[in-house]
């Protein structure tokens, strides 16, 4: 099953700058070879829904290992059945009907 | 990994009453032995990350079985390592705090 | 307007220990006037739109005067106008369907 | 007060094509003034709280008058009172700790 997730991690307990640790999982989720798009708040996964979730799994275990006691992160996740979709096919559809 | 999670699956295209396949969610939940607490807004799950992540799966894999084409499914998932804590601590830390 | 939220606010800098805080949320909320469900992940909270808004940002003025200087909080809110409906009213829904 | 939000506007009710709804929020957020960027999952938004809560909120009620009977929104959003950052401040602050 193919899944489009948005992913937020925040580190809890190492203070206010979270990049060091946002840092660290984007390159687990490119080296488990996910198509991601980074954004202001999170990051666009595209990929397997058992290797983006092993992945996410991997960016716990790696941002506690590296020092964050605690960690909460927000998931948004879609699947559907009635067609394929893309992260890209889904931006354009907005901007279509923007008229761009 | 331990993990708290609360869930909130939203079935698209099946209409406005949601709440048929959000029962079925919970059963699933239920048969997999997982610790669930249902709220208005979704539904906590204490669980083994691996366990807790088969069972959100199986939740979508069966809500489109029933018939929803689409899906959009929110989580929040917290993991610690500096202790061990239950649902039912984090609501009695803060209502502890509250004076009550 | 009505709505019904689910609130989740996470102070960040302030270490591992986030209950004080959350509590600080749920007076506000009370005081407000607001209709209030903790549960282990977030509080639901049922209300005008406008005095549950200026409700949350008033827990964030009150949660960085405690000590917090960053705060992330994730909301998921819900607004219908096809019918009236309470939070006690999703929670039964779902739960007559499970067979309770 | 100044806030960097992450908004994701799901219309139920109205068949599996939600990207009509969000174009209308899109433009919605353009009108009032504010920063922002769409992305595959939702649209990150900058500026002042009430401006953006009052966008957001304007949102709904297009949506609604357009013809979703109901609406489930989700929302990550920070403030910080240490520094200020922008949502491109955010962005690059990741990408350089990943050695772009």
């Amino acid at each position: 099953m193919k899944v489009l997730v948005d992913v937020s991690i925040v580190p809890i307990g190492v203070g206010t700058s979270l990049s060091k640790y946002v840092a660290e999982c984007e390159k687990i989720l490119k080296e488990a070879g996910l198509k991601t798009m980074l954004h202001a708040n999170g990051t666009n996964v595209e990929g397997d829904w058992e290797e983006v979730f092993d992945a996410i799994k991997k960016c716990h275990q790696r941002v506690h290992e590296i020092g964050a006691p605690r960690i909460t992160t927000t998931i948004r996740l879609g699947t559907r059945v009635d067609k394929e979709q893309t992260m890209e096919d889904k931006i354009k559809s907005v901007e279509m009907k923007m008229g761009k």
